[in-house]
C-alpha cells in the first residue's frame, strides 16, 4: 500500500528533514508540497539537497487541491494558521500530523493564554491525542488527528515521566534547563539568528516565558496524576541540531542512582527509540537519528535527568514520521532507522 | 615603575591571553617564559599570535633562575605542581598571582577530597587570599599571593553573592547549571576535544563531581553567613570562549524582580566589570572583555540568576592581572579595557 | 544473500561511518570489527551512536580470524599497515575494499617518493583498480580487491576528467584549490585539530607536499592521455565534514560556459551519484550523502570548476559501499540513498 | 589634541570593531552615531558589547548635524549612499575615512560597470587616495579624504605588490583564491546568512563577477606598471572573522621559494603591520588584530602567497584607524596593538 503524502508549509527546516526521510519510506509517495509564494518554485530550488532526488514544484494551494492529491498531510505551518485550515483536511477524510503547536495543548484557555487570541478550532484541540508513541502509542494509532509534540517537551517529558509515575520524584519544584540547536529557531531571517549572532556565543531566551513550559507541564500533569510545576529555560547553542536537557527534580523517595536508572532502562527496554544510557548523553550521538538518550543522576539532594535528541529529527520531523507508521500500521520504525 | 614579571607555564590557553594583556600594560616587562620543554622554543614557536610581537624564548628554568629576571610571576601551572614550586618564588620576594586551583581552597581536607593527595603547601592555603576583587580587593592590594578564583566559581560567584549576602535568596538548594567553551578543556591533545567531537555537539560533564563545586560552596558560605549546598552543572559548548551560568536559588524573602535587579545594580554600581543588564546576558557581549554580565528574574517559585563571561578573561587572566593592578597599586583597568 | 562483512581498524571517523550506511544495507551482516586494543571493547564504547543499534565487540583479529567470520572486509588502516595484512585476506578467498592509500597509485616509485619506504605488495598494486564507479565501473565488478579513492581526488577527478577527456581543458596548468572539514583529519588527539585551534581558524596545510597530489595526477593522467600537473592546495575549514574542490584549468578550445555544463551534464546524465548543477554548490548540501554536486564557470581565460562532496561519504565510505554493491552485483544505490 | 569624532552608520560590525578601538584611543572622544532609525537607541541596545562603556545615543542626523559635532567622520554607509553624504562633511572642514567602496575605485566608467549606475561624485573619485599605508603612507597623510580598501584587496594586495613591483611574477594570469568569514556580508537579516545555512557548510560565492576583483586589478595593476589581470574567487567560511587569500601567479624570474620570501621581508621589515612568516599563516593567528600575516611558496610552476588578515580589522575597521593616525599625524600603531 502506498500513501499519498503531502506536506504543508514546505519551506522550513522541519519540512526539510520530513522529505529526507520521506524520501527513503518504501510506503510513501510524495504528491504535494504546499507554500504561499506564488511562482511554483521547484523543490531543488527551496532545499537544494533534493536535485536529482525529488521532482516536485511546491503549489500555492488550498485544502481542497490538496486534497485531491493526498491521503494524509504533514502540517508544517505557523500556529493559529495550521488549525484554521485543518479541519477542511479532516473533513475531506485525510489524516492529518500537524507539527504545529495548534493541537498539543487541550485545554483552550491555556491556550490563549500563551499563543493569544482564541483557538480556530477549539472542541477539537480538547480531545487530539498528543503524538508522543512511548506514551500515547494505542491512541496514535487510531487517530485521524495527531498532534506532533514539540521538540524541548520531548526530551523533557521522556526523561521524566516514568520517574513521576513511579512516585520516584516529586511534581512540584522541577527546572529543565535546556539547550538547542539554532535550527529550532526557523529559516525566517531574523537578526538574532545571523551566524555572526549565534555563533560563538551561548544565551537563554524565553526565560520563564517559553510556549512550551505549559506543555511539558500538561505532559508531566498526566503522569504525576497531580498538578506539576516546572521551571524551563531555553538556551540557544552554536550547532546547527540538538537538544540536551538538564533537569532537576526533588526525590519523592530514597531511590538510589542505580534504582532510577534501573527504572528507566525497564520502562524503555521495548521502545525502538529511548536508549538509556549509564553514561552521558551528547547530542552528536543522536545526530540525524530519531533515538532520545537518557541518563539519570543522584547528586545530593537532587536527582538529575540529562536527555538528548535531536530536535529536527526526534523533537519534530522523526516523530512525525513515526506518528504515520502507527496511523498506518506500519513496521513503526519504517524510514527511521 | 616598571614589574618585570614572568609565566610559568606559557604553552597553553590561559597564558595566551595573559600574554595577551600583558603586552598592553604599560607598566610591565615580561622577561620570563617557562615550560619543560628543552629546546627554548620561541613564544611565536607556541603561539603564533606573537611573531613580531613578543621576541621571547621560553625556558625550562626552576625558581631560582625565574626570580632573578622577576619581581612578580603569574603561575600557569597544573595543580599540585603549583604549590610544590611557589613557596620558592615568595621566600624569594616575588608576588605571585597563582592561577591553578592549589590556592583556592583553604581547607586542606576539602582540597585532598576533591583533588586527591595532601596539599604540598597545607598553612598557607588556609590563608591565602581568594582573587575575586569585587569581594575581597584589600585583601588582594596586601597580599604577596593571591589565588586567582576557577572560571566557574567567578560568574556564578558574583551573581548570587549579593543576594545571599542581603538575605534574598536561601543557601540550600543552589542548582549552577554552567555552560563553558572548549578552551577551559586546556590545550593538551585529547580525543574529547578534538574538532570533530566537541562541534555540533553539546554535552554535560563531571556531573556530581566537578572540583569547581567545593570552590563555589566555599566562596557562597562565606556571603550567606552559613553553609551553602550547590549543585553544579557544568557543560561543553561548541565554541572557543565564554561561560554561560543559570543559577536557580530559593527565595528567602518576598522581593520582587525589580528589586532583585536593583540590588544588583546597587551592589556593582561602582564596580568596573561587573555589568547588571536587565535584558539576557550572551556569552558573545562579554567575549574578549574582562566584563561579568548578570541579569536576574523571578520565575514562580525560584529566583534566576543568569551570568556571562569570557572564562579565559574574566574566568582566568584578565582576573589575574586585575589582581595584579591591586598588588601593585596601578589602576585596577589598566590593559583591561 | 547476505554477505559477511568486516572492517579493520574501526575506531576511526570512516569506520563510523561505514557502519552507518551498513546497518542499513539489507544484504549485509555485520560480523567483524578490528582493532588493535585488547580489550574488547564494545561498538558502542568506541562509537556511542551505536547504542542499542549495533551489538558487537572490537576483537584484536587477525586475518585468520578475521576470514573465518566474513566474505568481505573493508580495511580502514594506516596506509603501509593495510598492504601488509591485505594479501592475506585475498588469499584466503575475500573481497576487499582498501580505504587506505596502498593500492590507489599503480606506479611503486611513486609509492616510494610520496609515501616513504617499498610497498609491501608492490605487484598487485600496480594494476589494483581504482573504485571510482562513474569511471571504472566495469573493473571494479570484476575485482577481488578494490582501491577505495582518496577524499581529494574524487572531488577533484569528477569534476575535471570529462572535461579533460573531451578535449575542453588542457592537461597542465591545472590548479585545485580544496577545503576540507576536520574529520578528514582523522580521530587521533593532535594538538593541531583540537577544538580551539581549529575552530575560528582558517588554514592552508600541506601546500605542494599533500600525497592526494600524485593520486589526483595519476587521475587526469589516464583521461587526459598525456601527463597531467596540478598544484593541489588543501584547506582545513571548520566545521565537520565536506569538501569543495574549486579548480582552475586553461581552455582547450573555445566551449562556451553552457556548453562546459552540457558536456558535464551529458557525462553525468545516469549517475545516480554525480549532479550537475547550474547553480554554485556548497558541501551543506551533500553533507550526509553520497552526492558528488559538480559546476563549471568560464572568467576570463580560465575554465573554473567548484565541486561538493562529504568526505565521509562520497570521499570514503558511501564509495566503499558503492565499490561493494558493483562487487556483489548488488544494485549501486543499496543503502545510499 | 583631542580629536571629536563620528561614526556614520553604526549599526553594522565594522562600525562595531571600529567602535572597540576607537574606545581605546587616547586622542578621540566619540561624539555622534548615526542611524536612519528614528527612535534615538542607545548604542548598548544596538551592539550590548557598549553597555556600561559608551554612554551615547545614535541619532538620525544629517551632515551638517553631524559636523557640529565633530573633526572627523568614520563612514559605514553603502556604497553610493556614502558619496552622496560625503561632499558635505568635506565642505564643512571635517576629515573623512570613507569604509563604502565609493571612493575606491579610479575610474568612474569601471565604477558604472561593476556598482551600476553613474557615480555621485566622479570627479572626487579620480583621485582619492586608496587607503593601504603599506603603499601610500604619504598621500594618507596628507589627505582630506581616504577611501578605506575592500577587506579582499587587503590581503591580495598586500601579498602580491611586492613580488609586481620587482617584477618575481607576471601581471596577467593571476588567480586569487579567498575564504572569508560570515561577518564579512553584513548584519542585514538574510537567509543566505542565517546560521543553520552557513553552519557546517562552505561555498564559494560572486564567482567571476565580485565587486573585489576590478579593485584588486586597479591595485595590482598600479605596482606591476601594466595592466593586471587576476580571477577573483571568493568563499564563505563558517567562522565569525577572518580571511586567507591562497594565490596563484606566473614567475617572472627564476627565483627561488627562498629569494621570494626575503623580498617580501625585506619590503615589510619596517611595516608595524605586516607579518612576513615562513610558516603557514592561519586566520587564528591574527584574529581581531591589525596584522596581515603573508608566507610565499613556490610549487612547480607557480608562485604562490598565503595570506591572512582579519576581516573586520585590517580588512576594515584597524585599517581605517591606522588611517586615521597617519591622517592626524599620531603614531601609526596607536590603539592597534
Amino acid at each position: 500500500m502506498t500513501v499519498r503524502v503531502g506536506i504543508l508549509g514546505a519551506t522550513g527546516y522541519t519540512a526539510l528533514e520530513l522529505l529526507k526521510i520521506l524520501v527513503r519510506h518504501p510506503e510513501v509517495e510524495i504528491t504535494a508540497l504546499t507554500t504561499r509564494q506564488e511562482d511554483r518554485p521547484h523543490i531543488s530550488a527551496i532545499h537544494p539537497q533534493f536535485h536529482k532526488v525529488l521532482d516536485l514544484r511546491l503549489e500555492n494551494w488550498g485544502p481542497q487541491e490538496v486534497a485531491q492529491h493526498c491521503n494524509c498531510v504533514f502540517g508544517c505551518l505557523p500556529h493559529a494558521a495550521s488549525a484554521s485550515v485543518i479541519p477542511e483536511f479532516l473533513e475531506a477524510g485525510l489524516k492529518v500530523v500537524d507539527l504545529s503547536a495548534d493541537y498539543r495543548l487541550n485545554d483552550p484557555a491555556v491556550y490563549t493564554q500563551w499563543y493569544g487570541g482564541d483557538h480556530p478550532d477549539a472542541e477539537r484541540m480538547k480531545t487530539t491525542v498528543y503524538g508522543l508513541p512511548e506514551l500515547f502509542r494505542k491512541g496514535i494509532a487510531e487517530a485521524q488527528l495527531v498532534a506532533n509534540p514539540g521538540c524541548y517537551p520531548t526530551g523533557v517529558t521522556l526523561a521524566l515521566a516514568p520517574l513521576l509515575k513511579n512516585g520516584f520524584i516529586r511534581a512540584d519544584g522541577i527546572i529543565a534547563d535546556c539547550k538547542s540547536g539554532a535550527s529550532g529557531a526557523g529559516r525566517t531571517p531574523k537578526m538574532a539568528t545571523l551566524y555572526p549572532e549565534c555563533n560563538e556565543s551561548f544565551t537563554a531566551y524565553g526565560v520563564g516565558t517559553h510556549r512550551h513550559m505549559p506543555e511539558i507541564e500538561q505532559n508531566l500533569t498526566v503522569y504525576a496524576g497531580k498538578p506539576a510545576s516546572v521551571i524551563f529555560t531555553p538556551h540557544l547553542v552554536p550547532m546547527d541540531r540538538g537538544i540536551l536537557s538538564t533537569c532537576y527534580a526533588l526525590p519523592d523517595n530514597d531511590a538510589s542512582e542505580k534504582e532510577l536508572l534501573s527504572l528507566l532502562e525497564e520502562t524503555y527496554a521495548n521502545e525502538p527509540f529511548v536508549r538509556v544510557r549509564s553514561d552521558l548523553p551528547a547530542t552528536k550521538h543522536v545526530s540525524g537519528t530519531n533515538f532520545c538518550d537518557i541518563t539519570v543522576r543522584r547528586v545530593k539532594d537532587r536527582v538529575l535527568t540529562i536527555s538528548a535528541i535531536d530536535n529536527l529529527v526526534k523533537g519534530a520531523s522523526g516523530a512525525a514520521v513515526q506518528n504515520f507508521n502507527l496511523m498506518y500500521g506500519f513496521a513503526e520504525t519504517t524510514a527511521l532507522l
